[in-house]
């Protein structure tokens, strides 16, 4: 017999190296002792495991909103359409966007292959949204429907990156797909330290010695990534500093990667969110001058639909040939999901004033973003009361990145348990509370500060006892570990 | 300035080698030509573009399967399930499976991410299906659900390709997402060639020679790739050459990828689908003999639901370890579109005799796959009664594969136009009739011979003006080039 022809220490080796925390080490206990639960009630301190890991609302509670599934549930059994019945069970708002949406699918047909940038009257639609957002016009033909936004991210990694030697800047803290993909296509994540004491400020100054330190060992920087709002960090960028990243990027010669799905979710008067083609375009940069790509996606805004696998990215300033590979790139994938496809054009055309859904629409959307808002407030002075703990705001996305002062006992037992002390942390949390977050590590940070990522989506009467118990914990690790 | 920092011979070689002809040059062309069409009526000597490049049965016409919809809207809707109307509007199986499967789904959320495998009251569905069809065990713990078969074979590719002395043996002519794939991951394509004159059989020595020939160049062969029922090549496998297979690859150490998308579309009586997981089982094999995945599409069978973008991968023969590394890479994108993983969930446990939707159901799928079954006869029979056009029958699949013994002159003609013979043909076919085939050279053949794929899909009552259509113009194509 041969040796098994698979093992792990024949795999692509890209593969290996590629980390994603979100879904991890923490979380696949948290599902291990989900499990104990059932079988084993009672013998856990805790009845039940919160997942605060990931930015998965609906998992936690939230309903989606009743237009955007009264459409899909029309467009999925279009027969109702026909029936007398369906007047008094759906809105008319909802029974003429499924009428129109059909109408601009070839044949009627949501189960076929649709062009692999995805089906062109949705995309109109999407350019329209788009437009209206910004003031600037938009293209269809730049738009690009995908399975949520993690497949356009690896498309445009998979298109840039040729070998080690290309890198990509990336800001740190990140959202791990992004050190993931690059990881998994065999490029260069090169750090930009997003600076905690101004808010999660990004500073030209650093990008700049960020770049020249990598250009110096040979990288040839092809791209840089900015998330805005924030994730893990919820700032809202100021547009004098995306005007400044745009610049920087032209001038070097980058493709700017904006992580813009979480346009929808801002909680401060103060901050409201700018897309960067709309910053671009406002300082007169055309598409001869910044090679820009936008991702967004159905799962994140009010709307939290994340099961539904729909996103877009809007891609400008790339030559004909180049859109040629991207397009190819799509194609041997065929389509993103249909259902997906219509939703995206649904969050990007809500209902209007005037439109019979309206009012119960916008009931529901400020209804969320107001209730995410409080949550986000509540945390974030729950966290900031507690021994060593420091906390941002969350301006926008659906995290708070506290940063906790770990004594150096913990750092000592977090070694000799061979994990690094915000892991550490995190699972001791997890253990005592049913609370899962996910260390900061897993999303990089500056060498020797700790912080856990934590969303704001548990619902809101739950956010006391998440807080008491988060409190407990806390005071009784430091007790414990207390120099 | 800066050179365009993004350019054709700047971007990842593995990109620009990757071919995709399915959606490729001809049907670009076709799709202008479309355009034309509307904004010019009666500029063609055709009045519609019949795509019958791909396996799209949808965009073609076939209507859904009413049974599989219903339960899509009523989980799209759920509040349906809590008024009276509904009853009048949908089946009472349909109702009392949307409700199963709500309560399957943790908090009824279908639009939250799942479990990176996917849903797991839907993978013990499949499971149980698969173990229904198999009359062998199936583990849901095996079942991976994934965006349509596409994004399961790039994984695997993903993972068993480190560089390009990696070799995955692929059948010529294959489904060029396999081509377009190892390309991506920077592989080897070791080629075996199915024999036409045999119906297109799989003979072993020529698999031998092939895997000997590619490890005397220093290819470390990993996985044997099985497309049955065939595409483009329409043959159904016997169950003695699978068992054949099956002892090849345990022998020689491979992973087997079956491509097994195609399980529903049978249209021969004396033929029918065995799963390579049934035989290997039925010969005493087990997990420990042969890492196996069999790959599953909601897109292909009577349902033909492309757009759903629904599939599976059933995983076995791997050890803890790479499975965990296989959970990793799925949980990046963190999961499967949820419908996409109902549907799939239905096609493997479709109404049964008793159900309310049995009769009704079975009608539709019976209609479909019989009209399937006398158009597969009809082209295939037309093909034949071509001067120079000899087409094995497609025994299963949704393709017919003729091989056209194209004149000399062609031959020369097509290289004066920089084109493959048969892309010269597929070019000439489409501009004097609208149908669009795809040249065989996008799936690979034995050189020097020419072949088309043209799908069985246009509907029954479309066949005879499409075969008047092929005959006239193949009779014209002759006249003009023969030798």
């Amino acid at each position: 017999m041969a040796a098994p022809s698979v093992a792990v220490d024949n795999l692509n080796p890209k593969v290996l190296k590629c980390e994603y925390a979100v879904r991890g080490e923490i979380v696949i206990h948290a599902q291990r002792l989900q499990q104990q639960l059932q079988t084993q009630p009672g013998s856990l301190p805790f009845d039940e495991i919160l997942y605060c890991n990931i930015g998965n609302p609906q998992s936690l509670g939230q309903q989606p909103v009743t237009f955007f599934r009264e459409v899909l549930a029309l467009c999925d059994y279009p027969c109702l359409l026909e029936r007398e019945e369906t007047k008094s069970l759906f809105s008319a708002d909802a029974i003429s966007r499924a009428t129109t949406i059909l109408a601009s699918i070839p044949g009627r047909a949501t189960g076929a292959y649709s062009h692999s940038q995805g089906i062109k009257g949705l995309r109109d639609a999407i350019a329209a949204g788009i437009a209206l957002r910004d003031g600037y016009p938009a293209n269809a033909d730049d738009i690009f429907l995908t399975d949520g936004a993690s497949p356009g991210v690896h498309m445009m990694m998979q298109l840039l990156i040729r070998n080690e030697k290309d890198g990509i800047l990336c800001p740190i803290p990140q959202y791990p797909l992004y050190s993931a993909s690059i990881a998994l296509h065999g490029g260069a994540l090169v750090p930009y330290y997003l600076n905690e004491s101004t808010g999660w400020g990004l500073e030209i100054s650093d990008l700049k010695k960020q770049l020249e330190d990598a250009r110096s060992k040979g990288i040839d920087v092809r791209a840089l990534v900015a998330i805005n709002p924030g994730n893990p960090t919820g700032q809202v960028l100021g547009e004098e500093n995306q005007r400044d990243i745009v610049k920087f990027c032209k001038n070097e010669g980058l493709v700017l990667l904006a992580d813009e799905v979480y346009q929808e979710n801002i909680y401060v008067d103060n901050k409201e969110f700018n897309s960067f083609k709309k910053i671009a375009r406002s300082m007169g940069y055309n598409e001869d001058d910044l090679p820009l790509v936008s991702f967004q996606s159905v799962s994140k805004g009010y709307y939290g639909e994340c099961g539904k696998r729909g996103g877009y990215m809007e891609i400008t300033g790339f030559s004909a040939p180049v859109r040629e590979q991207i397009y190819k790139v799509a194609s041997v994938n065929l389509c993103s999901n249909i259902t997906g496809q219509i939703l995206a054009s649904l969050v990007m055309n809500p209902p209007k004033a005037g439109d019979a859904s309206y009012a119960s629409y916008k009931a529901e959307k400020d209804g969320i973003l107001q209730s995410l808002a409080r949550r986000a407030k509540a945390l974030e002075d729950a966290f900031n009361n507690l021994e060593g703990i420091t906390c941002n705001k969350a301006e926008g996305a659906m995290y708070l990145f506290p940063q906790i002062c770990l004594p150096q006992k913990v750092i000592e037992a977090a070694k000799a348990a061979n994990k690094a002390p915000d892991a550490f942390y995190a699972l001791r949390l997890l253990e005592s509370t049913g609370v899962v977050v996910v260390p900061g590590s897993g999303f990089g940070q500056v060498p020797g500060t700790w912080h856990i990522r934590c969303t704001i989506l548990p619902q809101e009467e739950k956010i006391p006892a998440i807080i008491s118990r988060f409190k407990a914990f806390h005071e009784a690790f430091m007790a414990a570990y207390r120099d």
